[in-house]
């Protein structure tokens, strides 16, 4: 297999460049063979370089990009205002076969528009979808989409979310026989809209999709499917809605028992000894959204990411490409046309 | 103000009559006032009575009905199918004026749907709607709703949700000025579909309405808005969502906590000191949706509820129908309509 090369958009994120450099040091501590293309600006990069002592890495370069997308910018106007930023250079290589993927913690709205009009989106896919890992309570991973890249969605987009999910899933699953489900406000058949009805249909009648029916809310995090779709205005209040709980409890436990010393004290003995459990459900492991269905591989880094969630991000971008998933979904879509027609 | 009068639906519920009846102990512990009519098998019933000393209570009487709705029922058969059931015959009573509000346990969808054809929609509503409380970080309650009553809603349905919960908010919260937002994918004026959008502009031209914009599903919890309103898809797979988390968070605490008994001590201990401020966020205390937009009072218990979940119900349909909550919801309505034309 050749060498497998990522560019890094290193300007995108809260964090700055700081962050991305140190998760690159960490992937390239485990990942001796692939080339990372670290795009942005030359003068803060070169100097961090230097501080690392990358400038000299045979596996590291640098792509100089002038502009950055800032988390304000409107998405729609990025591809017209900066055409030079880190996030369109670094996609404009992927579009020109100098890179096999990238990783990005820019504005999340701009990176999906300019990663649909500069890759394009793979023959027979009606709309990529954006694609991030939970936790769950068999100690494995279900995969949700979309989380946002497709406000509203008929019954064939759905559809083709729980093919590409599948195919998706399987191999960040290390080929696990996956199974989907649709996301509903019931389990039984007439539950819901039109929308998730027809699109059990389809699921339900296709060979290329191992469909177990609907699953309820209360499910995302039970195990119960591998791949879990639903539109991504759903999809999106979903995930932020449970971050909004995970929070409450979190402030609620701190002050509860941070209120005395000696709860205090139990806190910390209480962190320590729950860190291996609580650390399968931390956010930074499961940090990075692959949007999947497009040309290419893209994967979402969380824009407040620290090193080891970007360092997370990575490692799903270099599985999603030493796997060509972009080529393993446009022939699963194939048969999927086929065998409807 | 004359006598206000409840029925209770003593056979809705996964827990059967007893959980009920304990729940009715504990009300007129600290209610006076008020007539209880509680609907259901007589048999059983009386059994109850007599074991607990309610048979010659001055506040309690007892209304037979033979047939039960079973979780398992098909809603919309309901009506047709047993006529005679608690559910049926608490409605019924509503619908004649001999009580004042319902409070039922039962199957969810045949009380939506019983109640919606039994006590009609207030004129000028659309839809009715599914309503309940959650805890938010400011230590008060926010409101959210459709939970599922209509999978669908356009955007002058998403207006009525914002004006009557707004007004239900403030009964139940007594007489706080209540915020209202829309649950959005995004806080930008672009964000979402078509309906929220249009929702939002109605909303904000409302001078009934006290309309503070998009929110995330992150706020859910942050006590940002008094009342939040989205669609019954939407808020089901939002509020189960994040039931489904809790149980994860939960289990994963106390299987890291019980692997030992040194932390099992732990957890009891903690489980004793953190107790106030875990009480307040205890889904007892926010069992009680209200479906609002009827012309009467329904309380809809959580099939699974205790005596103390049962209780909060009990006193959220005791406030609703003391403040004549469908009257200042019709009221409300009548003046928006005429605001439109």
């Amino acid at each position: 297999m050749p060498e497998l090369k990522l560019a890094i958009d290193a300007m995108g994120g809260d964090n700055g460049p700081s962050v991305v450099i140190e998760a690159l040091i960490n992937s390239l501590k485990q990942d001796t063979t692939t080339q990372f293309v670290v795009v942005g600006d030359e003068a803060i990069l070169s100097s961090l370089f230097s501080q690392f002592e990358l400038s000299d890495h045979p596996q590291v370069t640098l792509v100089h990009a002038e502009q950055v997308v800032e988390m304000t910018d409107k998405p729609g106007a990025t591809m017209r205002q900066k055409p030079q930023s880190s996030m369109r250079v670094a996609l404009d290589m992927h579009a020109h076969g100098e890179v096999d993927g990238v990783v990005s913690g820019g504005n999340t709205g701009a990176l999906m528009a300019q990663a649909y009009f500069i890759l394009k989106p793979i023959p027979g896919v009606l709309r990529p979808a954006l694609m991030a890992a939970l936790p769950n309570m068999t100690g494995g991973r279900s995969y949700l989409l979309d989380l946002g890249a497709n406000p509203s969605c008929d019954s064939e987009t759905l559809f083709q979310f729980g093919v590409m999910g599948s195919v998706a899933a399987r191999v960040l699953e290390s080929d696990k026989n996956v199974s989907v489900a649709l996301l509903n406000m019931g389990e039984e058949e007439l539950k819901g809209n039109d929308e998730v009805r027809n699109a059990a249909q389809l699921l339900g009648q296709s060979e290329h999709v191992n469909y177990i029916g609907f699953i309820e809310g209360n499910h995302l995090f039970s195990g119960r499917a591998d791949v879990i779709v639903c539109d991504g205005f759903v999809g999106n209040i979903a995930l932020k809605s449970c971050e909004g709980l995970a929070t409450l409890i979190i402030d609620e436990l701190k002050a509860s028992l941070t209120s005395h010393w000696l709860y205090s004290w139990f806190f910390k003995f209480l962190q320590k000894r729950t860190k291996k459990s609580w650390q399968r459900l931390k956010p930074d492991h499961y940090n990075g959204a692959s949007l999947i269905g497009l040309r290419g591989v893209v994967v979402k880094s969380h824009g407040s990411a620290n090193a080891t969630a970007f360092e997370s991000a990575i490692s799903h971008a270099i599985k999603e490409a030493s796997h060509r998933l972009p080529e393993k979904i446009q022939d699963r879509v194939e048969s999927v046309l086929l065998e409807q027609h």
